[in-house]
């Protein structure tokens, strides 16, 4: 069993740095593809023995330190009681928002081993797979509350803040639902046999700093403080959340992910002793080779004093990355971080 | 002449902070949409008459201490031979987007007074008019970049951040281009009658430190060098630039625009002898009174150490904010500032 994962998240010293990749498990790769050409995303996350092919179709491909569980962060909000569809194109749509209290009522906080069984199910199975640490997730509550509220993506997020300023009750009452959800999801994937939890933010940033600690700051340290029990490490990701990183850390997780915006030093820096994930730009796997190895370099030489530092990209690998420049990294943080 | 804006933007005290807002002359105020009722987007900005009007419109509404030239960034680019066309509801879009060197030898480095004549038609109006100071603006060369690269409005910038990888000569080709008619495009402003100068950075927030540095930041600097001998006041607002600040101010800009991610107090801790301009979340103007006002006093007093603070939203106001919103914010910064 490889765990330098586990032991970088912990701050421990590693032989190297540990890498994965956000949706490493995705689109760019042939073989994913391959598998959604048959069944829809919302089948493909329902169905276990999928779910554990494509999880793992890029372990042994790229050569990466941690499987991520092949889910989305939406799972758990179809399973309050949201009708939720993904159109091409289009990405995920909530056709009925919550705009008021009685749509909020409506909701209920799922039972995840019954209403989200497939997810645990999915875990199960891949520990009996896996050679590499297999990190489980969930959305933090704010990005899961501007699914509901927008009834989808969005740009600039307008019905979320509207319902912040104007009708702040509504606003928590909803956080307030959706994060006993999320902890009581990843308590049960926690006790499924995930090894690591990452809560990925990825809206975090739209919040101006004041509201970000008013608005869903306390939600996030409260669901980390109610997985303490598990003895997990837990990774918190606000993405595009250079501005929130003391108040990130704040939250007691044990690994801050980190977007590509902020030099990764700089970061360190900032912190005390948490460990950090990041963060080349995605987009830097288009570049040749040795530009690339040199740019990887440059992080991993930045974050030398980091008390724990796991190689990512600072978002989800885009789909029309050539998977061979993928491994290339991988191989590129392995050879020059070796100790 | 109330010229309190040109005050803090030399970083003078002011008897009390100045206001404007980014797109204050816009889609929210009706007596906007009356006169856009009857032309086109570009229609309206090639007709300086039409210009005067909607420019003037929030001057008087809202008390705001600066006016600012209505156009769009966009419309040096179109001068530049390429084709420009507004989509309702989709944004700009250049249907022929630069992808290589042949695309780009076919623009040309446009004679702003005889390209863009109807702008500094407009500006040589304005100053006849105003009894506040007329701020002229451009795109910034990366920003303006993407637009050409990606055909218009892009998420993720896939084929900017393509062509700076794999292309760097074409681009850096290009934003040399850009940048040559950028400047002449705002030293003609500036004859025009133009009393400071905004750069618009929209996107420099999607680039890594290092890339801003290398992709960005030589070009902007560039232009405010080149726009020294005018004597205005160049206020540079690279939009999510939180990590980018220092490099922000290594451009010799007089004034940084801030977004409202960033708490106002630290990025004056940040800075030297910069003036600050910001940075309101254009959606807290949904607040009540009491809590705007609040929200208002604390931007201004985290400001207190700055030297020079313009106030302004951090992003342009939003098409659905109540006119009267944005009236009260303007008061509430007069009241709460006075000295």
């Amino acid at each position: 069993m490889n765990d330098t994962f586990l032991q970088a998240c912990r701050g421990e010293k590693t032989d190297y740095t540990p890498i994965w990749i956000m949706r490493q498990a995705g689109r760019y790769l042939p073989q994913y593809q391959k598998v959604r050409g048959n069944v829809t995303f919302l089948e493909l996350c329902k169905t276990p023995e999928l779910c554990v092919e494509v999880t793992l179709q890029p372990i042994d491909y790229l050569g990466v330190d941690a499987a991520i569980l092949f889910s989305d962060i939406l799972i758990p909000l179809e399973a309050m009681g949201t009708t939720l569809e993904f159109h091409e194109g289009r990405g995920p749509v909530f056709p009925n928002p919550i705009t008021n209290q009685a749509d909020l009522d409506k909701l209920i906080i799922p039972d995840p081993n019954e209403h989200t069984a497939f997810v645990m199910e999915t875990i199960r199975l891949l520990r009996q797979e896996l050679q590499v640490p297999l990190i489980g997730f969930a959305g933090a509550p704010f990005t899961c509350a501007t699914y509901l509220i927008e009834g989808g993506s969005s740009k600039v997020f307008w019905e979320t803040k509207k319902m912040m300023y104007t009708c702040p009750e509504l606003f928590h009452a909803m956080m307030d639902k959706i994060t006993r959800t999320t902890t009581l999801y990843l308590q049960a994937q926690a006790k499924a046999g995930a090894q690591a939890l990452q809560i990925f933010d990825s809206w975090a940033g739209v919040l101006a700093p004041c509201d970000f600690e008013t608005y869903a700051l306390p939600y996030v340290t409260q669901i980390i403080a109610d997985l303490q029990d598990s003895g997990l490490p837990i990774i918190y990701f606000a993405n595009n959340g250079a501005t929130l990183l003391e108040m990130s850390e704040s939250t007691g997780a044990d690994v801050l992910g980190l977007d590509w915006r902020i030099n990764i030093g700089d970061a360190v820096k900032r912190l005390g002793r948490t460990a950090v994930q990041g963060n080349l730009d995605p987009f830097s796997l288009l570049l040749p080779k040795d530009e690339l190895k040199k740019r990887i370099g440059n992080i991993i030489n930045d974050a030398r004093d980091a008390h724990g530092h796991i190689f990512n990209l600072g978002h989800g690998i885009h789909q029309f990355t050539p998977p061979e420049q993928a491994k290339a990294a991988v191989e590129y943080v392995h050879e020059l971080s070796c100790k």
